[in-house]
């Protein structure tokens, strides 16, 4: 089970009943946090989550909007006693960046280790959590995350017991590893059944659409994507300030075949995104205006 | 008439219901404020307030819940189209502190200036309001803040009209010029009146009580004072921490004889402030539990 909390909706500058886009995704007991702009902590309590179990923090870009509630979000961890290390990723520059912020926290019972993200993107491992950077195309180095839990082939009992194979190595095949016993060779492929579809989120802020999107997004379960205007007249607005439209949005939701859409990162001048959304699903069926605090639990397909 | 708006009750971190401690004052048009958390520029725009009027800035410490929410204001205010410079005020390092978390909001439309507390403290002038820094006692170099507005005594038409000098002159003698006319010298002293009582607030967190505080602190309309716990039990911890409990707060009111005093910077884990009041109140029968918000108009004294 993939759990996704969408902590905020705002973009900009956080409102009085608006947090500003965070996304925080939990699996097998690890947090990822994506951006951390100013209020998320409290974003967090609000949604009943705690920042202890935050192993990964991944940064789209260094816009306030982005990052300035890092020191305090930093702090927010060290007063829950956390001693294990924090892995930070974001663009070139992360680590000067991050260093800065830390001027006013400087003291933390924690390492924090720093990757940075090549122009073309990357791709990271955390705790079960395949992550791939990927570039998108804002006024400055930006980057959306696509998140995937890889699911293993079924198990094949029957396979298994007439390998002859005993059962203490079946654990191993079951993990990808090869036995050697008794002169003979076991492969996973024996008695593991095809790969079974795993599950996969995509997130992408501050953009204008890009066919990379698109590839990045393919197949996902659930799509978090920037709606910074609502209004059809502002299309123009986005294009010169590297952002989208909800429409543009569902274009890029529908062409990447996903699950379900949620809008986000709402321009402080719109108001009520829901009164757009008729529109909007003219083109995706599946679009969702984001909520502050709104939060899915993804689970595997039964067999 | 001097406006005071307590934004923010909250000491350590903001909570879901409660900001981090700052402090606005408006006098004839232009906003002073006092510390700027995580959250401060959502506190004011609740308090219907706006960041655009705020001419001078001054920071008592540089533990980050009185100083993380800077970055985002600074925005805050390049997006209502400020342009005239602005002034922070601060202990030592000041220009270093906010130049480093500046990293994320380097494009300002208005220019900063910075003024570094000599620690013996300092004094300033600001838009009519004479500013006091006071140093306190915190585990770093720490500052309260006394704002006065001072006031001239009463002009006597009938000793002008005696003195025989033509109207025109009388406005630079009220405004404390001496006049020279037809070889015969006038002081302002001779159609003004005794100085009369002007405002005052003093603003005081992050410190164990002083003999300083009271002293600056000194016939205040208003002290806002931190109380960092209310609960008695919590003395030592106060101690230790270099804070003050609600009962010390009110020893600096009552000795400092100030006008009213309101509770501040609480500890996250105080829940309820109100309770503590009673007993507070036996030691300094005007003080309030501060709320986030909370606002006075301070009115000069009809003649």
């Amino acid at each position: 089970m993939l759990d996704v909390c969408l902590l905020g909706t705002g973009g900009m500058m956080p409102l009085p009943r608006r947090w500003l886009t965070s996304c925080m995704l939990r699996f097998n007991g690890s947090s990822l946090l994506i951006d951390s702009g100013e209020g998320t902590q409290i974003a967090m309590k609000e949604a009943g989550l705690s920042s202890h179990s935050i192993d990964t923090l991944c940064f789209t870009h260094f816009h306030a909007d982005h990052i300035s509630g890092l020191p305090g979000l930093l702090l927010d961890m060290a007063n829950s006693d956390r001693a294990e290390p924090i892995r930070i990723i974001g663009p070139k520059g992360v680590e000067r960046v991050v260093g800065a912020l830390r001027t006013i926290a400087p003291d933390l019972p924690f390492d924090i280790t720093f990757e940075e993200i090549e122009d073309r993107g990357a791709e990271f491992e955390a705790h079960g959590m395949q992550i791939q950077a990927f570039r998108v195309n804002h006024n400055v180095p930006c980057f959306g995350y696509a998140v995937s839990i890889k699911r293993a082939g079924k198990f094949n009992l029957e396979a298994a017991k007439a390998l002859g194979l005993p059962v203490q190595f079946w654990n191993k095949l079951q993990k990808g590893e090869t036995v050697d016993y008794e002169g003979n060779t076991y492969t996973p492929d024996m008695v593991m059944g095809a790969e079974r579809k795993g599950l996969k989120v995509a997130y992408c802020t501050d953009s204008r659409p890009t066919k990379g999107i698109v590839e990045a997004a393919k197949g996902s379960d659930l799509f978090i994507c920037e709606g910074m205007y609502g209004d059809p007249e502002k299309a123009q607005d986005a294009k010169r300030k590297k952002h989208m439209t909800f429409y543009e949005a569902a274009m890029l939701a529908r062409d990447a075949q996903v699950g379900e859409l949620w809008l986000t990162h709402y321009s402080p001048s719109l108001v009520g995104p829901g009164r757009y959304m008729k529109e909007v699903r003219k083109i995706f069926p599946e679009a969702y205006p984001g909520k502050d605090g709104m939060k899915k639990s993804l689970l595997f397909e039964e067999d």
